[in-house]
């Protein structure tokens, strides 16, 4: 059923709506007598409700065009749901193990149903935060980007694919405007938005407004159309338990450079690697699972590095015409621009994982890893680190060879 | 007047077509008895003719869905005549001196009706060819491409108006593909459609098929969507006087890399330079001419330079949402970052401008420069000369610090 005009649903229409609605009343076997309804939207867009039957389940997630926590004041493009649900549906083609089955879309009232993820997935951001080790995600997430960034890429696409799926992603500028905004701007000028922890931290968030040199280096990140990225891949997009590990909420989706999501998910783990300090009492010092922590960066990056190379050797005769195979068929020139390549998209990727992790100690928008640290003064030191790390990574990522020297610079700070 | 379906145009239907079309017969004082009409298309993809009547003038171009050389067996979308009215009219009203104004466009028909840049403009390249200075050239093309690429960026673009137009572009698929296989892909593997002057430069032109960091060097000179580009900006796309210079054919055009823009021209000029010596005869040696040529190439990005940067100075309180100003706003860092900008676009347009010169010698469309060398052996040398430095400057670009040195690398190769 696609509605005649958008209407924010609350539970009893959502019933109707459902009922209406076979692909989703049939994945709940058409029983409605003994539904339960549960609105867990935690974000700031949207409205989220879990809907579970005795004979299936599903999530409804509906885009309302304004930002929730501020009010109709705050205007967001609706037509968000609209993107979040192709990218879901090209990412759940490439890689159907770690992105949910949509059911359902209906692009007047701005709704998707979805594949509910059941208990015991919980966000990865909350499992960090406890201190919980999943011993495959590094194995899943390497996976996830390396299927979906390849695949949407010129590696593999021929040019007329690309510029029209990139054209089509242009239309979700909205929300790729609130990300320049909040990323790659408002951490590095006075802005109203901004918070950090004060008044520890008022010298280094100034610092980093008065740092024409790290200015350069963030302006230097520009959107290079590689691929179809998640666009918010942080710990908070990735729903695991220890054997599954689930991508969603790819509303930012757009045709941007690579290491965007690649640095999105590894700057996410290093903030949540210097948060642990503020999680250690007396039961747990916290330092096993920090060796965890550092051992997933590593090992995500050298899975993607092997994964992705191994897509691109297994298709190196397929349609994409970023590399033709008459002109780049020898083995030897082969490995030096996968080398080249696979190099530079570690720096970017390092790059912008240090852009987010900036943004999110002196930005708008921080991570619950260091607010759940109740002393400011320990979340303060925390987060210093972390700053520290994230300047040294965005000013000197071409300087790191491998991950490996970005693990000995983590380490380097805690001693 | 808007057809109801497309037809290719003769001079007598062309007659019919103008009387039913009021803003073109307006343009001869909608008098038809002394017409005259001229097909004069020496390009490949379009019919064109000149009207001239005794109280004005105007050029038709109509777009045919194959190529002209080759026949219906190779098709080519009309559509690129949508694009090339685009580019007109967007780069016409930025820099209304060089760019002919557009009269009509007809979409079904594929036809444009512009500005007959009466004589004495010439195709520069002809002009080149024959020796004659163009005081101004350097001047003019430098103020087009600062203001159209300046203009049509990120530098003063917002990200909406930029994103919507880099999708509307990504509609000139067929011709950005085009353009792709015969600069990018095609010099550098065995094909059909490649030609050299053989002999002599069968041992060059395999050397560029089986050099392995110059493959590396040009699949690097990625798009990067910063502008509206011209996107064919060649000696033969540009109309000159000794007063006046006028950038015709934008057909190519997309959002791209500006130095994609910049090295076209700059290319085409060395490759004029190189071919000098097969026009040298005994009334005259070209010497002083060369001279000439080798001063407009160095004024040309001189001026570029400092046009570019001064348009930037003069909007850096406008829309541009690349730099913005509560972050950018030290004149020190405002001169760190356009110093940077500029030095990467210097290297981008060597690299671009390199690739351009090397599809010329060893791919499937050659120069007239070259071409209107009779003596196959002198023509070869030239040729190779040309080739030589062309390679130098893929491979070594980022080694140029400032268009001296490249001058420097000409004259070092003629000695």
């Amino acid at each position: 059923m696609a509605s005649a005009e958008f209407r924010p649903l609350d539970e009893k229409s959502l019933i109707e709506y459902i009922k209406a609605t076979p692909s989703l009343s049939s994945k709940i076997g058409n029983k409605f007598d003994d539904l339960t309804i549960k609105e867990v939207g935690d974000g700031n867009l949207n409205f989220v409700y879990i809907v579970i039957g005795s004979s299936g389940s599903f999530v409804i997630k509906q885009a309302i065009p304004y930002v929730r926590s501020v009010g109709e004041s705050l205007p967001m493009t609706k037509e968000r749901a609209y993107f979040e649900t192709l990218a879901l549906t090209e990412h759940g083609q490439l890689c159907p193990d770690h992105v949910p089955e949509v059911y359902h879309f209906d692009p007047k009232m701005y709704l998707i149903g979805m594949r509910y993820l059941e208990p015991p997935h919980i966000i990865l951001r909350k499992g960090l935060i406890a201190g919980v080790e999943y011993p495959l995600l590094a194995e899943h997430m390497s996976e996830y980007m390396a299927r979906t960034l390849f695949r949407t890429s010129l590696l593999y696409r021929t040019t007329s694919e690309h510029k029209r799926a990139v054209a089509e992603f242009c239309g979700n500028v909205e929300l790729c405007r609130l990300t320049e905004r909040v990323v790659f701007s408002d951490p590095y000028k006075v802005s109203e938005l901004n918070r950090w922890t004060s008044p520890y931290l008022d010298h280094d968030a100034e610092a980093v407004r008065e740092d024409n040199i790290l200015k350069l280096e963030v302006a230097e990140l520009k959107s290079k159309a590689q691929a179809l990225i998640h666009g918010d891949l942080h710990t908070g997009s990735v729903m695991v338990t220890p054997n599954s590990t689930q991508v969603i909420d790819p509303e930012f989706a757009f045709y941007g450079p690579m290491g965007y999501d690649i640095g999105a998910f590894l700057g996410n783990l290093i903030l949540a690697f210097f948060a642990q300090d503020g999680h250690a009492d007396e039961g747990n010092d916290r330092k096993a699972y920090k060796e965890w922590i550092l051992r997933t960066i590593e090992e995500t990056w050298t899975l993607f590095q092997k994964k992705f190379t191994a897509l691109w050797h297994q298709h190196k005769d397929g349609p994409g015409e970023a590399y033709l195979p008459e002109i780049y068929n020898k083995p030897e020139l082969q490995q030096l621009i996968q080398e080249k390549y696979v190099k530079d998209l570690f720096h970017d990727s390092l790059g912008f994982g240090a852009a987010k992790m900036i943004r999110r100690i002196v930005g708008v928008a921080h991570v619950e890893d260091f607010e759940s640290i109740k002393d400011a003064s320990k979340r303060a030191a925390c987060e210093r680190q972390a700053l520290e790390l994230a300047k040294t990574l965005l000013k000197e990522r071409r300087k790191f060879q491998a991950i490996s020297g970005v693990i000995s610079a983590i380490r380097k700070l805690q001693s």
